[in-house]
């Protein structure tokens, strides 16, 4: 696998730098692969914008930031439309269409994630579980299992059964993409 | 302020990773800083040893990844005997004097990390936030307002108080190693 580039943004609250923080585990843990996750805060922070890269491949990585993401996973319109200038081209684009609803492409890949865990579990903070469920189908980057076991060592056992079934609803959701509906 | 180089590392389970993310937190949106907070995992991840880095500066940060760190905070004997060579020439060493019993050099900062968490909280898991509020003290990096405000985003509301003393009793501990006890 050569590099590859993931970057996840949202607004602060969603979960962002926790889902990156899984996503790496998973990949670099579990799946044994070389990974480097990354936080960058600069003087817009505070705008409540946030944003995590996830670099993985089975080579080293020298440069750990994502240059050009092959995917940007887009939780709010603000990321959608700050980080879209980046994606490699022919990159994929995730968006919880919950939030965005201005989308740059009609190529973007549209999944309700809050929408979903707010049906669900009466609870939009498993928006970013979902989200990794449907992002491990629709890349291929990381195996169930290891999102499953990193998922699980980085939340509390209070909610292991609710973030079991975020992740199925968001393999279905990607299922669902991919077969045309 | 130039740029600043952290190195976090500890065993699986203490809570390095969480410690990153809070002091970047910190330093980048509630301090207003330029910050990069990077985890990498490679082939040896699986040993359970796990590090975190955050690069804190006034300018923009070029290179997200700690080159030569200014400090080495150790939680386990591993992690202090991986590490130490990377340190900085006249860097600083703060170690977790429960794990850390062979020192590498007599001008390593001892101070019981999960000791003071287990006396004083019954639960290990609380010597990632004392550390960071002796790291706070003792580099200065970051203030501890932002430290604060950092533990509370980032931690459950039930555990709130206790971060509160926890961030408090690693100053304390910090000061006490200043003051030559």
């Amino acid at each position: 696998m050569e590099r590859y580039e993931i970057r996840l943004g949202g607004s602060g609250g969603q979960g962002i730098i926790l889902a990156g923080v899984i996503l790496a585990e998973a990949a670099g843990i579990y799946d044994g692969r070389f990974v480097c996750q990354t936080q960058s805060y600069g003087p817009e922070a505070r705008g409540g914008a946030s944003k995590a890269e996830v670099v993985i491949s089975d080579d080293e990585i020298d440069y750990p930031k994502a240059i050009k993401p092959d995917v940007l996973l887009a939780m709010s319109q603000k990321s959608c439309d700050t980080y879209l200038f980046d994606l490699k081209p022919n990159g994929m684009l995730i968006v919880d269409s919950t939030f965005v609803r201005q989308l740059p492409t009609s190529k973007a890949l549209q999944i309700p994630f809050t929408q979903i865990a707010r049906d669900r579990f009466g609870k939009e903070i498993a928006a970013n579980i979902v989200a990794l469920g449907a992002l491990a189908i629709l890349t291929g980057v990381v195996s169930l299992k290891s999102l499953e076991a990193a998922v699980k060592n980085r939340l509390p056992p209070s909610s292991a059964d609710m973030n079991k079934e975020a992740i199925s609803a968001g393999i279905e959701a990607a299922r669902n993409i991919l077969k045309g509906k």
